[in-house]
């Protein structure tokens, strides 16, 4: 959608990138009026559409009111044949044709050679001449099926960088994971533009991620860009957002669990040093460490939980609490701070006091009948029973715990997502709730298979931390 | 869990690596039980724990009944004396200890130094050979926080090996994205031995990714592997599974994406070539190809897609249908295949033959009792019903579609994503699946506030696309 694309041009323009591809403003209406949306923004950065060597691609970019345009044409032979079934001589002239034509309309130039790296590199050379010759602003060589490898894209570079006289971007895919290291190789190799997507996204395994290029010139060749690398995690974000599609969670640099420390020896060199685990500052893309309790936690990622949450076991109780925090992640399960504190609470004979206890719920549905859940409480001690309706069973359910504690506390849901869910119908849905009680919000996770499961635990323990007053607990020991 | 650990280490001896590292026994009281489990299947591959540089966790490691261990000593001045308040003679004394105990005990021993590459050289190498003095196996300088590049990571392997007589191996993370390059470059400079992970799992950004190293190494430098390439799809698939982290879409090799095309360039060579767009073949990897309809489309594309379903539009016809698709892609919404058939059956005045309809679907589950779900279809003009029970509802509803046309099609989900759901619990929830049909692959969207219809829609639209087939009915237009 024209907005969507417009909200992360603006979010790309703020972090500092020089050069825009706002669309291919030939391929459809909607796309042409994004394209345009974005042209007249009047962004820092240039604006450019995507195009084939074509008139009618160049006519739409020109309509459009971009000022550059990235024309693709295509250079190896089973390209040229087998695609466009063309000949070498026929793409030399429509090179020279299409560049003039699209110079003479004012557009900055950059002519991308489509597979590039499997074409003869003599005759590449000459594509590239002749579009200099044309008043090509830059050339930039695909690796369109993403087989360079660091080694080969240096030695690719530095050969092309000798002969072409105009600036050389590098636009490298990622089908065998090494984008981001070609990328830097051809830089290091005299190109002077890097092509790049935040996230990697991208056709099939998707473009050199623009986060991974940036922190490696930044931290491991200190090259200050004029990028605001403090942006990386948002525009991430917004990005993912916008496009539903979700780096995973040990994606380099923007993935949830890069800045995650989870085993005993990683958590407890962090708590000693973060340089001993983490490269650079999660600060320096945005973001903040988190370290995790679990099986492989060691005492002192533990220790400095409990600490946060006000509780001071004795040595022999914290010997008993950390024990029983391993053997619950031997179940496979993650263990959460509420879990930690769960279990704190039995060692120490704080009488586990949770406010709500969910004893029992069960739902029904279809598709003739509106979804029904029924819920049974046990709030400070005294048992109480919701039911209610709702559009499904997530939400029937949690209106009856709604129902059920309607008179006991003025708590609403503020706001309720899930984390995208790939696998099986069967994958662990991660659920978080926002819940407010007066101006006071808190957060609370829900791990589930089941989505209803999931959300319920959620609800309930976010409820619960808000009406547990922790430091009276904490007198009695 | 043991019982997921000991399937992975299956599938992974299956896929022919080396070496297992099953776990790290010392850890609890589960991770030692795992670690037993598998070191007692007479597995091909050598099986390890991994451990730190203590009597504690090699004696773990020698109860478990491994034959090997991957013995953990760090050796930069950070990690010596910010994490562990030694100094380096101590380390060298551990190191000689430690080893010599653990061959005693008849354990092949990788020492795997940590922060390796943040080391003072000289002093590594003094490690190192204090080791191979011992009677060390294998060494493992590890790249801790993934600061190499490949050009630093060949020079360092390159220094190392000349001096080092025991085989060297790579170990890298992958916090800048390179990891996969600088094991490659590490190889190249002698080292004898990668260790990575499947889906490039880890702490933080994760290792080096099996997948990418095992493709690099077979496409790029042709080198045969042991390794069966055509069971790396599945390895990864059930760790997804088993570990409840999946790929994201746009992963190299193994991600949902990585030989999706749907640029109308791109589809229409791959149509005329596969290998235009694709550097190998998926089925290298044990994978198919997906060609995907979508506002990028070309004609080319679109008409493949009417083609496999049996439907011959008129010229006229083709083009109708192909700028409805251009519109409703403009609009911001993904074409599916299911859109694509509704689309060219409104078209061609199909009436839209629904071989599968759905005619009444109910569920019930609760915290007491496994979710079940009913639903009656009406499969090719007969009513057949189905019931299953799941981890939720929405797995208890797809799986009782499965059962009701169990006997009509060999029809498997591939895929199941939600995407993210942001507001209230009764927002609208975008659920998209992929479903199989020999080679075939199909993708279907579901849109509804409940989570459960919205999935079964999806679902039963795939099926139908998968089924649909107007070779029959097509000499209706």
């Amino acid at each position: 959608m024209p907005e969507n694309k417009l909200r992360i041009a603006q979010q790309l323009d703020e972090l500092g990138v020089d050069v825009i591809e706002a669309g291919f403003a030939a391929v459809s209406k909607g796309e042409f009026e994004a394209v345009c949306l974005i042209a007249k923004q009047g962004l820092r950065a240039e604006v450019a559409s995507a195009g084939r060597c074509t008139k009618n691609d160049i006519d739409a970019a020109i309509n459009s009111g971009v000022q550059a345009m990235n024309i693709i044409i295509p250079t190896s032979d089973l390209h040229i044949e087998q695609k466009l079934h063309k000949t070498r001589s026929q793409i030399l002239e429509l090179t020279e044709e299409c560049v003039t034509y699209a110079k003479a309309h004012g557009l900055k130039v950059d002519l991308l050679a489509e597979d590039a790296t499997r074409s003869n590199f003599d005759y590449l050379l000459k594509v590239f001449q002749t579009a200099a010759a044309c008043g090509v602003d830059r050339v930039t060589p695909c690796d369109t099926v993403g087989i360079l490898s660091p080694d080969s894209s240096y030695d690719f570079f530095t050969r092309l960088t000798a002969e072409i006289n105009v600036p050389v971007g590098v636009h490298c895919h990622n089908d065998f994971g090494m984008a981001v290291a070609n990328t830097i190789a051809g830089l290091g190799a005299g190109a002077q533009m890097a092509h790049g997507t935040i996230n990697g996204l991208g056709e099939r395994a998707g473009n050199a991620a623009i986060e991974e290029i940036v922190v490696t010139l930044h931290e491991l060749y200190r090259k200050r860009l004029s990028i605001k690398t403090e942006l990386l995690y948002s525009t991430s974000q917004l990005v993912s957002r916008l496009t539903g599609v979700y780096p995973q969670l040990n994606k380099a640099v923007v993935g949830e669990n890069a800045f995650t420390h989870e085993s005993g020896i990683h958590t407890q060199g962090v708590l000693a040093n973060s340089a001993t685990y983490e490269p650079f500052s999660p600060a320096l893309v945005g973001r903040v460490r988190h370290i995790a309790s679990g099986k492989h936690s060691g005492s002192h990622a533990i220790k400095a939980d409990l600490d946060s949450m006000g509780i001071k076991p004795t040595e022999e109780q914290f010997q008993e609490i950390f024990q029983r925090i391993k053997d619950f992640g031997d179940k496979g399960k993650n263990v959460m701070d509420a879990d930690v504190l769960a279990i704190a609470e039995d060692v120490m004979g704080l009488g586990g006091v949770k406010p709500i206890e969910l004893l029992e719920m069960s739902f029904s549905g279809g598709d003739k009948t509106p979804a029904r859940a029924t819920v049974r409480l046990c709030v400070t001690s005294k048992t109480v029973c919701g039911t209610a309706e709702g559009v499904g069973p997530v939400d029937a359910a949690i209106n009856a715990v709604k129902d059920a504690i309607k008179e006991t506390e003025a708590i609403e849901l503020d706001q309720y997502n899930v984390k995208a869910i790939t696998g099986g119908t069967d994958a662990v849905v991660e659920v978080v709730v926002n819940m407010r009680k007066g101006s006071r919000i808190v957060t609370a996770l829900g791990v589930h298979e089941d989505i209803v499961k999931a959300s319920l635990n959620a609800v309930i323990s976010c409820i619960n931390v808000l009406i547990t007053d922790y430091s009276n607990i904490n007198n009695k020991t």
